[in-house]
């Protein structure tokens, strides 16, 4: 059911940055409980192929680029990408707008496309703003607030010209576009470095912190790797946000995996056992969460693993399966899937009972080697898993 | 008036697990502000007996585990738990119903027996559900959901059949039982281990999140060793959860202690100045926390202790007085008690001003080196804690 | 604009603690949206000074020492402080009683003076209570309920004597004093030590957790250094409360700034590119915040920064620019200001979407080399930002 591990690119380590969840980015009408953009296998296959690049650009051809300061270190960015931010959709139930942020018009989705980069690199996106004027005016409500959409990244550098913000006046107005420039500064003796997992956001739809854009959906998640650092097998972004926005549905569509045939996707978190599964945690909005894995358990550190000959200092850090995380926050974890625990359906859920209650849970479904989902696996009902319910059809095809 | 360290079980470092808490299983009633239970010399003696053991069987006595599957590394449970899930009386303010684990059903309270294991055992324990369908029933709101009753544990291992949930069918019916395993798998080169602070659980309580089992009670603490930890002289769970729940009562039965005579106990916050105290602390529900104790600290590891060699990595470590907490956190501190700071009533609270006002709070009292409050101790008045008033009569005993 | 770094104080590394803030202390009309406390150069010095210590005494002149007993380790306090609990003009919006502490009446302020302290000192510090009976029966709903202030404090040592609680009886009625002795522990291979980002805060006021002292502004930041430790530049108390009290508010006073000659002070944060700015980030009340900084990020670790030859668990410790707390929960961070991202205004805001649209949102004014902001700092629009607009005449002045 999943693509054997041969059909996935080469790991590439010291590559640059590539940009992931091409396919993710189909899935307009996520609706999701916890709002999960699929980056596994396929989506790097796609943005790492050599002749499906549609939002690459080489660096030469962009001249817009000099209208944008380089924050110290970044010389000349290394890539290029284009990303636009456009209008979905309006919820079907509340009938809300939806915003979101895709490599072509046609992609966009929300969460956004994953970002990846390596500590040394400089990437340049420019933003086209495809939203109309109309909908940004409906999103504010102070009449002096600016119309436009922006790109505020956390975790990276950037100078104020890339800072998506009002004061800085680094947004983008309707029909407009603009370069930003991140540097995935490394770690050296006085730095930290910037290998973490981060997220980048609209700041100014609505007011100056951007609250309705990330209300609507412009948001993404983005993964700075370290040289040396694993690579995951599949990555998959689990956003928490407010009952008001992306997060707390009461519907089958936190879970829109087939239960015969599962294809990974936004809304189905699938992994075979042994395969490192990455999640991009994000929290935003206005509620604290928690994410909680069945069966899994992680290190509380950097990448959820950790390794080291200090045995004192290795057996300090702690062991967790549940983290808290509030708006802003963001953290990754590496998990082995089903290590140890064999396949099955592996819940994944805020631990607010409130909030896990009224549907911010979600399934990562682990197959046997084979790919399959045992029938009887670890003697579970042979029924599928209530959330498990097929989705509607066209639940993940962009309809606009 | 504690008992002298003489008293104390060999700490036993490389024995297999031991289940905790049998004494504070009597406390039924506890009605506590902080859910507080005591696990000290006591509970650890009657436990760590060779002819106390009325929960604990044979390993080759238990054909139901037959049905069970082991997580890999656990080749046959090296010890078997019996465990009962039964009603006890209502809460006698809100008429709320209240359930409690048990080791035998008489000692059955809230939080639960606190169970204790080391990395690389494996425990085996049979559930049994004596809690009528009538009471389970009245505690959903969806006709269709299951009645019962189940085990979901953090941090260790278990397969599907362990999960304690309504998908893999891994819960008990009314008057039925099951065997869950657990295995604390060690920590290797690329296993981060289970050596935690964890939870245990109801799953399927009026919901598939077990939010009316946790409401009612059904909960308790995990501690997984690592080999050559340091084995703590008391330890206490300390649970944090709604104001509908356990924790945000205003009464005097924070803290039962008996000023005069204090006897450890679920509300009674007792050490010996010098006695290395271990507080389990766990997160429930739908809000927020924070473990705040006076006058000691911790670093914040998997511990509350930290060694090692590579001083700068060690000062690195934050170390804390006050621990935020979402539901289903849990971690763990070992303090010294009195350290510096002398004799006292030291109290232990909620920091959010208004959890701590409506009562989230207690006192860890801590003796001189005779096991007496000093009259004066640190010049504060010779009166007892407001909270600490002697409890009414019966209220640590099981009037079930 | 700011001084020169020759008119900073030497960092005498070995020397005792320097109580800070004493140019702070002049803000009372703070109303600040983040209450933030300068500590900078200035005040340094001021405080650092041989011949401007009103508030330092020698230790022989304070025989109200005699009263309070000694945390083991403290042999005889090193240093001396007054304090004094005032009551401030009533917030001029909600009329609500504020109170503060300062080291002299007049210079009473809230947040209260910054602290510092190194590990192995021991310091006495004298509150005066000058609040009167009547505002302070006014404060309390509980007519049993003492009439007092107190002071307590995190993360050092203290005896019951300095608890600052109502049932140790070490508070201060209106017209006494009280003195209060904190001792800053080392670490050592048995003790985690006491360096660390703390607070101290009234017990008393209200209630038996001080609600109201703490709601109407008395608190106050304390570092503790370890010796080696990095100093800072400049070191600015950001306290992150409820909308009730301190933080969320809806006006300019979050950021004072004149943004044609930009001066350090309490709600105008400012610093010198490759300067090192120290955050003590506070957090009160009965809400969760975050705390995030535009452009800048920092180790998840005791002071913001790591070091450490162990490359593995270096590379292990999570950078991040957001991070949550809860009430209680303190922590400091340092960053260099402008480092690789240049000078400009660099939000500071709680990620809350709700919060930092209330208000909850200041910035950090990155000078260039020669003190001054260019004027068009990364491109960024040439009008200040919103929350830029000179402050009211006397805003920071104390009127009482």
């Amino acid at each position: 059911m999943l693509p054997p591990p041969g059909d996935r690119p080469d790991p590439r380590p010291a590559s640059p940055a590539r940009l992931l969840g091409t396919s993710a980015g189909r899935a307009v009408l996520v609706a999701a409980v916890l709002a999960v953009t699929l980056v596994g296998a396929g989506g790097l296959a796609l943005a790492g192929g050599t002749t499906a690049r549609p939002a690459e650009r080489t660096v030469e051809a962009a001249p817009e680029a000099r209208s944008a300061e380089r924050p110290a270190g970044c010389v000349t960015p290394d890539r290029r990408l284009d990303l636009y931010a456009v209008e979905l959709p309006k919820d079907p139930v509340t009938g809300q707008v939806r915003l979101g942020y895709g490599l072509t018009p046609q992609t966009a989705s929300y969460p956004g496309p994953t970002m990846e980069m390596i500590e040394g690199e400089c990437l340049a996106i420019t933003l086209y703003n495809q939203v109309t004027a109309s909908t940004l005016e409906q999103l504010r409500t102070d009449p002096a607030h600016p119309v436009g959409v922006s790109l505020h990244v956390h975790g990276v550098k950037y100078t104020q010209t890339s800072d998506g913000t009002v004061h800085s006046a680094s947004f983008v107005p309707p029909g407009g576009s603009r370069t930003y420039i991140w540097y995935a500064k490394p770690r050296t003796a006085t730095s930290p470095g910037t290998a973490g997992y981060w997220w980048y956001h609209d700041h100014v739809v609505g007011g100056p912190h951007g609250t309705q854009g990330l209300r609507s959906g412009l948001f993404g998640g983005l993964v700075v790797r370290r040289q040396g650092d694993s690579r995951p097998d599949r990555t998959y972004v689990t956003a928490f946000g407010d009952r008001q926005t992306i997060n707390l549905r009461r519907s089958a569509e936190a879970d829109t995996c087939d239960p015969v045939n599962p294809q990974p996707g936004p809304t189905c978190l699938v992994a075979k056992i042994g395969e490192r599964v990455e999640f991009i945690v994000i929290g935003l909005g206005d509620d604290m969460h928690t994410f909680h894995v069945h069966g899994h358990s992680w290190a509380d550190t950097r990448t959820g693993v950790v390794e080291g000959s200090n045995r004192a200092l290795v057996d300090s850090i702690p062991v967790i399966d549940n983290k808290t995380l509030g708006p802003g926050d963001t953290f990754g974890v590496q998990i082995v899937a089903g290590d140890s625990v064999g396949p099955g359906h592996w819940m994944l859920h805020c631990h607010m009972q409130f909030h896990s209650d009224l549907g911010m849970s979600t399934t990562l479904h682990v197959l046997d080697e084979n790919g399959q989902m045992p029938p009887h696996a670890g003697g579970h009902s042979p029924t599928p898993p209530a959330q498990g319910a097929p989705a509607p059809a066209g639940a993940h095809t962009n309809h606009r």
